[in-house]
């Protein structure tokens, strides 16, 4: 570049130069891509899981140090690396997966054409299972389509799932029965009433875009001969998901916590923000990057359907009493604001920071990370 | 590739591709990195702004219509550009800023050493100013460290503040007296009172985790005389931050609403969740992506100094009214729970749905971008 090169002329070949090797790089990742998929197919043959932790630690290691003696930032490696991994593995996954119980000639799934029971429908067939679905208008036929059934999973909204699972009375003995609904206990008390074969309750930790189950996890709450449907769950990890194990109950009080709870609350406080007179434009132009996500996640469910989330929330009345107890805290730590009470305060905030234990810095460390997508994500 | 080649052996030469694709990647980005860093020394020549929004919506336009041609993802090659110019918009800002007033001899930043002090002094004397720190240990020189000052910026912690503005009593009457505390008509008021200059109330919203101030916004709050203050607000802009003037009253109202309530609430269900006995590392492995940013966005505040968000929420006692209201309006929808009226509840999710408006939308878009962020920062 000559000296005597205006300003614009300098800038102008400069971002030339960025455009190559933006160029040079979008060609890189179209062969990356080829390569991974190669991998995928490869895997799939032998019904090796898509998912390798240690590879992805070595790989992220060595790029990593390549990085640091290039000059430029590990972290911004590890960033861009884990995005491509991501992306590989919703390429890998669509070369198929092996089929870990050929045996199993037919699966019935019932809400087969909802979010969910479609991601599973998806899977299956991809596995090499034949499925079937059953919706509302196909109950007249309801016997012929179960009669020779493997495996039933009942993916209908909360509200229906007992009414249903009280029709499916005359499954084979064999045949496994499965829901997947975010409540456990009483699905699953319905399911071992109605049926004498295995049953399983599942609870898949997802919503409908997931792209692929890669670090997924399906919570599963057992029912009955799980010898019998052990293949089921080894067949969520062939897709890439972890399957967790948990008692029926201890799942419905962890689920009240994070999921009724939080939804209860963050619906609560959309309202509070609206009875308030809140201007919406003003507090988003204010928010920085961190009271920004806090409005996101507040946000976000305001765009879904209401009646998803009633359902979920008025699913259990043992829950009511749960939540009431929380306004009370609420109000009672409201008072030490009042009281002008300082001290009181921060103990309690040191006594629950400890109750976090690691995890507090693990979650600080992880909402920096979620913060910078924050900021990509702000157009202007 | 020979078909006699073992599985292994396939896979080995697969990755080994991977691995040099991947090795040829970190080469193109310290590449891009070096060209980034001449546009950085380029444009600070000429005082051009770091971001230039129009550029980065072309470059990101041009390089998805590559994506598609090549086959590969357009959202994959918009993330990873995003990413790389956050990372080349921190190399850039190291190459120093335009001074946008040479006749401001001296900067004062009273709790310059703090965090937020410290961002700020960093950038004036980045951008060729003479700055001073004012901490306790001064107070005695302080009549000889701000009698020729001609901008004093008070950035000590928010229950400090107006005891620290009482004594700024006989600055110089062109000096420009501005704090960075998160309310504003509380230290505005001190401010207009202690100073016959030019004054503004400055609320950076930002942590002091920031890498450069593009794209951060910065709320102004005018005092007096703000044609002799406004090469400030100008500097904040070639720092690429965003300058967002609000009346100091109206500013207090929405950080209530948005830091103030959302911080207490947050802190209340840490307290919650401890109460209850729930057991935090189930809740982890249990999570969803969604309910996992939950969690990550509770426990990054215990991973904090209590003191400081003490100081925040004890900091208005305004605010008690309104967070009362939060909580009898939280029992108040509970009690459509308590009667099963799902219909009520419904009603009331539309109507802050419209309230919401096109937002909603939004930030569930933005909100499904942050889960492939969460999902990618798994580790198994």
């Amino acid at each position: 570049m000559s000296n005597t090169a205006t300003f614009e002329q300098q800038l102008t070949a400069l971002r030339d130069e960025i455009d190559d090797i933006d160029g040079q790089l979008v060609a890189l990742l179209a062969k990356r891509r080829a390569v991974t998929t190669k991998v995928g197919l490869l895997k799939s043959e032998v019904g090796m899981p898509i998912f390798a932790p240690e590879r992805e630690a070595s790989l992220l290691k060595a790029r990593r140090q390549q990085a640091i003696a290039a000059g430029i930032s590990p972290e911004l490696i590890e960033d861009i690396l884990r995005r491509l991994m991501q992306d590989s593995y919703i390429s890998q996954d669509a070369s198929g997966y092996r089929c870990v119980n050929p045996d199993c000639k037919k699966i019935v799934i019932i809400g087969g054409d909802g979010q969910l029971g479609r991601i599973f429908g998806d899977l299956f067939t991809r596995s090499h299972y034949q499925v079937q679905t059953l919706e509302q208008a196909d109950w007249p036929n309801s016997t012929d389509i179960l009669a020779d059934a493997n495996l039933v999973i009942v993916a209908v909204p909360i509200r229906l799932t007992a009414m249903i699972i009280q029709k499916l009375s005359s499954l084979p003995e064999s045949c496994i029965l499965a829901d997947v609904t975010s409540i456990k206990e009483a699905p699953l008390y319905e399911m071992m009433k109605v049926h004498n074969g295995p049953v399983i309750g599942l609870h898949p930790m997802f919503g409908p875009d997931v792209t692929g189950l890669v670090k997924q996890t399906i919570i599963a709450c057992e029912g009955r001969l799980p010898e019998q449907y052990h293949w089921l769950l080894e067949q969520f990890q062939v897709w890439g998901a972890k399957v967790y194990p948990v008692e029926a109950h201890a799942h419905d009080q962890a689920m009240s916590m994070v999921q009724v709870m939080r939804h209860f609350s963050t619906i609560a406080y959309g309202y509070h923000l609206m009875t308030e007179g809140a201007d919406i434009a003003q507090l988003v132009e204010m928010s920085s990057p961190i009271y920004r996500l806090e409005l996101i996640m507040v946000g976000r469910l305001f765009a879904q359907d209401p009646v998803l989330y009633t359902d979920i929330i008025f699913a259990n009345q043992d829950n009511i009493a749960m939540m009431k107890r929380f306004a009370y805290r609420f109000l009672e730590l409201l008072e030490d604001v009042q009281l002008d009470d300082k001290q009181a305060f921060t103990a309690m905030f040191s006594q629950v920071a400890d109750w976090f234990g690691d995890y507090a810095n693990i979650f600080l460390q992880e909402s920096k990370a979620m913060l910078i997508k924050a900021d990509q994500l702000k157009k202007h």
